[in-house]
């Protein structure tokens, strides 16, 4: 099975139909939280420092093939490299329409991208002050004027994110709605760290006096979930469809998007990959039920891959991000190739990566 | 006659047959020169000083219907509003996809825009170092990859411009480029300062150096014509049409895309309003036939306005900008409203305005 139907089959099954048969525009969403340089949070990075540009150096590769800020590719500690590999192979095969968004990178990325005015590096989340209230609204508003000022130019909207730390923050926003997620989200690492997340984002909700969507957001969010989560729900009023391409931190987006009233009638997916989907150390199905949200997942497997640093991937390496899951489900089903086929196109990106 | 045919009245009409069938994406390119500073050259604001603002008072009203960095609307020293509120009536109207975009803008707008990287406020005209030649390739190939990336969004690309000054810096940019244009770029004003803009131009060409293209815009050039050269060439090289959705700028724009290489094939028009087509202080027929581009015209008339701030347009003053004149055009193609009925919904936006 090249799609693995996480839950709600039917909802997804309609949706990814309409995205089989008519156009497709990606959004991918970039920004930062501190909370990723807290050793043990994030391998999103060479050491948790580097983890701030990563962000940046990933859109840039999308883009160009190569980063511009600074001459590397993303890797983790191991020396595993960014979903984003994944992104640019679908991309590269199905050239869609695209923008990046920026809601608060550490870096603006050197290549052209849309600039939200509120964007912001979050605080660590166990600050309890993550961002100004200000900003919350500002992402809001501004993430929900872009999806209606472009979302007439596509029926489908794909909405991917690069912003280490995520999943704590994920983590955080998904208890600061009530929802019950502590253990269920996922790591780009295959010893998920959740005694360390649980432990920040307790500290973290422990100082939020608020109990108001956009006041616990700005105790304990981060720029990428709450703009994406403006754009699902600026979309949706539109009429449009909308792919979530990414992990549990997915849920987060659909559950901020929820809070503020948007009405999801079976217009929004998750669409991830199947090392999210059945990962052992996380839980995506769990936090959708509870969310009321379709998942599906690309069934990809790099266990033929020639690479050692791919094969990584299929022991719970890196996993998602950069929207790596909804592309190759996307890709997929414009082109009706297969996922030996497909990684085989990501096999082909990483040669190349590797040999320039 | 709602639409005038300036020249090559069949490929024109090809053009915007093809856009009355299928779907128009509008981008709208601001930045400043400090040209508009030198007084009697623009009349683009307030005061000279204030012209730097106007770009992005402009696209602030333009998606909010009142600014926000500052809580005024951009007029003219006489206190003439900015054709800015001709494109929101029509945008209201249509509601097509669209995006804004910073070219090199003296203030961030504190709406949701496309940020280029290589931004940069120009120089006078006259200095003869009107910008670093690495922000112009930069410019260039960041524009032309932004439209690489969304092209594919829609059929049809229309683009709009705000840069005070641009008047001037456009003829620099023509005559540095070879084509006779000294008297014929137009004005916002109806006392159009030619000798003026003869005499900045004449003395920042003679201080040009080299001669290839990017060498010329570096001497002579602004940030604005030179995105949106680079993004009609990406544009065309995807395979779309396009509308210059301006006055005289246009053919600037134009000539750069042609020095560049680009095909013109009949896949680009510009798109400009009867003040401008009909003004007899400016000439846009004779530079268009020089570059081999149609011109078409809206034949909007505000002479039964019962505003004289909108009457004054009839005079010669403002005339044209902010994609004005296309947008009519646009809006007409899509809505088979007359010009008469289309004036109308300007004179409720200017009521609009004028009682908020």
């Amino acid at each position: 099975m090249d799609i693995l139907y996480i839950n709600e089959k039917e909802k997804a099954t309609r949706l990814l139909e309409e995205a089989r048969r008519s156009s497709t525009f990606w959004s991918f969403f970039i920004g930062s939280t501190l909370t990723s340089t807290i050793p043990g949070i994030s391998i999103a990075g060479p050491d948790p420092e580097g983890t701030l540009l990563t962000p940046t150096l990933d859109v840039e590769y999308l883009e160009l093939g190569k980063p511009r800020t600074m001459p590397i590719i993303p890797v983790t500690p191991e020396g595993l490299p960014t979903p984003a590999i994944i992104t640019r192979a679908m991309m590269r095969r199905i050239q869609l329409p695209h923008l990046i968004i920026n809601a608060g990178a550490h870096a603006e990325p050197l290549v052209p991208h849309v600039s939200l005015p509120s964007r912001i590096v979050a605080n660590p989340v166990n600050s309890g002050k993550a961002l100004p209230l200000s900003n919350v609204r500002g992402l809001l508003e501004e993430s929900k004027q872009l999806a209606r000022n472009i979302s007439g130019a596509a029926d489908v909207h794909a909405l991917g994110e690069s912003i280490p730390g995520g999943t704590t923050t994920a983590l955080a926003i998904l208890e600061g709605l009530g929802y019950d997620a502590y253990g269920k989200v996922s790591s780009a690492s295959p010893n998920n760290p959740h005694e360390l997340k649980i432990k920040l984002v307790r500290e973290g909700l422990s100082k939020c006096s608020g109990t108001n969507i956009d006041e616990v957001l700005a105790c304990i969010g981060d720029p990428v979930h709450i703009a994406m989560a403006g754009y699902l729900t600026g979309a949706l009023e539109s009429g449009r469809r909308v792919i979530l391409a990414g992990g549990t931190q997915m849920t987060a987006v659909a559950a901020i998007a929820k809070a503020l009233g948007a009405e999801f009638d079976g217009n929004v997916i998750i669409a991830t990959t199947a090392w999210v989907a059945m990962d052992k150390s996380s839980d995506i199905a769990s936090i959708s039920r509870q969310i009321g949200i379709p998942v599906v997942a690309a069934n990809m497997s790099f266990g033929d891959a020639p690479y050692p640093g791919l094969r990584k991937f299929d022991e719970g390496y890196v996993k998602e991000g950069v929207g790596a899951g909804g592309s190759i489900v996307i890709t997929h089903l414009l082109t009706g190739l297969g996922m030996r086929d497909l990684a085989k196109l990501v096999y082909d990106e990483y040669l190349h990566l590797m040999s320039s």
